[in-house]
């Protein structure tokens, strides 16, 4: 299998830049002195369609289109943020978009699919919604699938790469891994631009198989969507071609459920932005390592997107763990500052 | 009673720009494509503190200091953003500041307002809080009340100047009010810049004095803080010094709780950022002038903070108003849209 050329992320940067925000780096100095290290977030929810997928629909169009093959019509099947990704894409370059959504979809993201004029075919199961994109392939639409395409890839290692070239410097990188598009292009851009940079991924422990992958050192795979609140990240298994950057991480650090959303609340709360349950299971890895090191660290975040679904916002703020905010300080800050408190 | 001068806010803004955030003016294509109109957000969930009660509490200090009289210490009451915002602003002018925060507040608000270096004092009640307030102010400290002074006014007015030198260029203008301080600054800041502006009021239908007052000629309050989930305009009643602006507005809309609520669900989803209830309230009101115009127009709608606390959080989010995205869509557009939707 062919292997992407890190320099291939630097291009595709060049290339998908006039079409997309350059998402802001952002951090919040609370956070920070409250971790004792430094924090900068990619917030990839200011993206266009609210994610970061944007950019590997983006990628893989405009690469064909260079390469004279811009098809007509294009299909992707997707419950998710590469649904409106693939729609957006499309209509920015004038191709017909048919995306076909499987199982319940809210009402808003079909509204938002169809806002940017693609046909929208809704199908009971994710079963049917992959029968049906094979049929309108066979009917000679382009498939653009959600991570398993090297341009796919290539588009989505932009955000690192933005965040790194904008003057982020960190020490370790951390992304949220689903299929592992944008984990390994995240990994290929790192390597790029700063090659000592580690690079870590985050996952549920509830869906955990990327991590049991990179331990096994083999594709481990769940039969079914595994269930997370994390719903980005619910792929059933990553595959060969993503696990040939996965392979070379530093690391994984699997989150259990509660952190999840305990993550969330505190970026919502500090950063005033949405912050999809994927998103914090990036930082809550990031939280995991910085908890272990001895000095100060610069670790830089990717912010997946920040499209939450009722339901799940629902489910995230049902407990309060902003109360226990104390529990992200270190523990000689955290003994000086309760003296501190109990002042007054 | 002295009257402010439209040019004082635009010398507050050139005071006060070097430490504070020039906050972004964001857009949801959607929203618009769903109302038929523009609506552009001033979003000062990202101001320092997370609202933009820091321009008040800057601007009242910076002037004192111009004038040759900054004060030794300061001292402020208040269960909401204007306790972080004095206690931010003196931190940058190295002035000692003591809040008094009345009745429960919650421990994340209180880590950040003793994260800016204020003594913090905890009371059990707004009665209480204003006592010790008065102790403070008669051992010499300066009192920044939240809304009922001509700095702080004239610095709340600085969002809006932002907003119209930045382009906004709307045919009307929203905002919450609560004491009517950021409302009043916003009336001087669209007379000053564009004469023509209409400014309108947002207020809780649960707490609408001001729009009482509006009607009557004359201040009407309540005897206590009115319930509503938009607590920063729980005033229980605006000042003689508000209410010489207030009176020159173009109008009130009061709205309901449910509305404010939806809106807050609408905003935060649509823009992915966090949107304080009393923000949605607003919005609230822009869309219900809008409702009345017969032409496309383009309205200005200052967000005034993203400071939500966990109930606030869990409430906002019980029911799913996402789901009806369709009301926002005049007649004839939802028309054809159902029509589409059936497709497929």
């Amino acid at each position: 299998m062919q292997i992407i050329q890190p320099n291939a992320i630097a291009e595709a940067s060049t290339r998908i830049a006039p079409y997309i925000h350059r998402t802001p780096l952002v951090q919040s100095t609370l956070l920070n002195k409250l971790l004792g290290h430094e924090v900068i977030f990619k917030a990839e929810c200011f993206q266009k369609t609210g994610a970061f997928k944007v950019r590997g629909a983006l990628n893989t169009l405009l690469s064909l289109k260079e390469q004279g093959c811009l098809p007509e019509k294009v299909v992707a099947f997707s419950s998710g943020n590469h649904a409106q990704a693939v729609a957006w894409g499309c209509a920015q370059l004038g191709v017909k978009a048919t995306i076909c959504l499987p199982g319940f979809v809210s009402p808003i993201k079909r509204q938002a699919t169809e806002s940017y004029g693609a046909t929208v075919i809704n199908t009971p199961d994710r079963k049917t919604a992959e029968a049906r994109t094979a049929e309108e392939a066979a009917k000679g639409a382009y498939v653009i699938p959600p991570f398993d395409h090297d341009m796919v890839i290539t588009g989505q290692g932009t955000a690192c790469f933005e965040a790194i070239t904008d003057g982020a410097e960190p020490d370790a990188v951390f992304s949220p891994c689903g299929g592992g598009g944008l984990m390994s292009g995240t990994y290929l851009a790192a390597k790029l631009l700063k090659p000592d940079t580690l690079v870590f991924g985050g996952e549920p422990l509830q869906a955990n198989d990327a991590a049991q992958s990179y331990r096994a050192g083999k594709i481990i795979g769940f039969d079914t969507s595994p269930p997370t609140i994390a719903d980005g990240v619910r792929t059933p298994s990553i595959t060969p071609r993503t696990f040939q950057y996965l392979r070379q991480l530093d690391g994984f650090f699997e989150i259990p459920e509660e952190e999840i959303i305990r993550w969330t609340q505190i970026i919502t709360h500090l950063l005033k932005i949405s912050c999809e349950p994927t998103s914090a299971v990036a930082m809550a890895a990031g939280a995991q390592w910085l908890a272990t090191q001895s000095s100060s660290k610069r670790i830089l975040v990717i912010l997946s997107g920040g499209n939450i679904a009722h339901e799940t916002y629902r489910r995230i703020w049902e407990k309060d763990y902003l109360g226990d905010l104390e529990h992200l300080l270190p523990q000689e800050i955290a003994s000086s500052y309760s003296a501190a408190t109990t002042l007054g």
